[in-house]
C-alpha cells in the first residue's frame, strides 16, 4: 500500500455512513490505500455539538429520507430505514473493536453485516443479542461475541476511540481523514477521490 | 432553454452559497437551463429547524472554516470570512427582489456584487447603506436602491419568498430545486449536474 490508511469514522446508525461503506474500500484501493474502519457512538459527540439526529429536524427530516432513498438508488444498494431509528449503536461498536483487536478482516465483515442488517433489512441493531447473532455471518460464535461485548475492556476501548475521534475534530458520520485532512459527509467521497489523485490543493 | 429554470436558494451570509454561486449558472447552461436566484433570510428558517450557524457549533465550526478555504482554493476563487459573521442579510435580500422585479440581469449582478463584497473582500454587507453603495457596481444609483430597500413592499416580497421556500422544504444554503427535486448543500452541484444529464434516477 502506498501510504497511510484512510480513517473512516462512522456510526452504525448512520444511513450516510452505510452508503459510504459501499464505496470507501474500493475508492481507497484505487489509490493504493487501505482503510481503517472506525465506528463511533455519535450520541457522545452530539452532546458536545448540540446536534440532533437529522430525522428529528423539521424540514431536514423529510429531505434526508428522500436523499437516502435517492442516493441508494444511484449506488444500486438496498435501503430500508429501521422502524426504530436512530438506534443506539454501542453494543455493535464494542463488538467491532473487540474483534478488531483479534482479526481485522472479521471485524470489517461484522461491520458490513451490521450495516446490512440495519439498512438493507431494516432491523435496528441496538441490543447486544442482535449484534451477537450476527457473529454467525462472520464465523464467530454468538456466545463468544456476546462475551466480547460484555467485556469491560471493550467499553474502555470504545471510550478511547470516541475520545480520540473528538480530539481529531470528528463531529458526524461519515467523517474521513486522509493524511490528516478531514472530509465530512457522505457526499464528499468524490472529493476524497480527487484529493488522493492530486495530492491535495 | 430546454426546461424550467433551476431554483437556486441561498443566504447572502452563506459561504457555501457564495461558492455555489460561482458554478450554478454555467452548470445549468450546459444543460440548456436558466437559473432563478432566490436569496432568503435563513434566520427565519433556523427558527423552525432549531439550527445554529455552523461557526457557532463546537468541532463543526473549525471544520467549516477549513472546508470553505479548501473549497475556494479548488474552485480558484478568493475567500475571506467577514469579521462580523454570520451577518444579517435582510437588506441585501430586499434590494435583490426589488431590483429583480424590474431587471433580472441587474438583480443577479447585484447578488454577485454582494457575495463578492462579503466573501472576496470580507465585508459584512448587513446595513442598508452597505447594500445601497453596491448599486454603483450595477448601474443603479445608491439612493434609488436605498428607496427600494426601504419600500414596505420589498419587505412583503421577501416574506413571501421565504414562506414559499419553507413550504418547498428549503432549510439551508445552498438549496437547489430541479424540476421539483431538492438538493441541499454546496457539495451537491456534481449531483445536480448528473441529475440534469441523466434525467434522474
Amino acid at each position: 500500500m502506498g501510504g497511510a490508511p484512510l480513517d473512516f469514522y462512522f456510526d452504525f446508525s448512520s444511513p450516510y455512513g452505510y452508503l459510504a461503506s459501499h464505496r470507501i474500500d474500493e475508492l481507497a484501493a484505487r489509490h493504493g490505500r487501505d482503510v481503517e474502519w472506525r465506528p463511533i457512538t455519535l450520541g457522545v459527540v452530539f452532546k458536545i455539538t448540540g446536534a440532533v439526529p437529522h430525522v428529528q429536524v423539521p424540514l431536514k427530516g423529510d429531505y434526508v429520507r428522500r436523499d437516502w432513498a435517492r442516493a441508494s438508488r444511484r449506488l444500486g444498494v438496498p435501503f430500508t430505514l429501521p422502524q426504530k431509528f436512530p438506534f443506539p449503536s454501542g453494543p455493535a461498536v464494542r463488538a467491532y473493536y473487540w474483534l478488531r483487536d483479534q482479526d481485522a478482516a472479521k471485524a470489517r465483515a461484522l461491520a458490513k453485516a451490521v450495516f446490512h442488517a440495519a439498512f438493507a433489512e431494516g432491523r435496528a441493531i441496538s441490543a447486544a443479542d442482535d449484534v451477537a447473532a450476527l457473529g454467525e455471518k462472520v464465523d464467530v460464535a454468538p456466545h463468544t461475541l456476546m462475551a466480547g461485548i460484555a467485556d469491560p475492556e471493550s467499553d474502555e476501548r470504545v471510550k478511547n476511540e470516541v475520545d480520540t475521534a473528538i480530539a481529531r475534530g470528528v463531529f458526524g458520520s461519515p467523517f474521513i481523514i486522509v493524511d490528516g485532512e478531514p472530509f465530512f459527509g457522505g457526499d464528499r467521497l468524490d472529493e476524497v477521490d480527487a484529493w488522493l489523485k492530486s495530492g491535495g490543493w
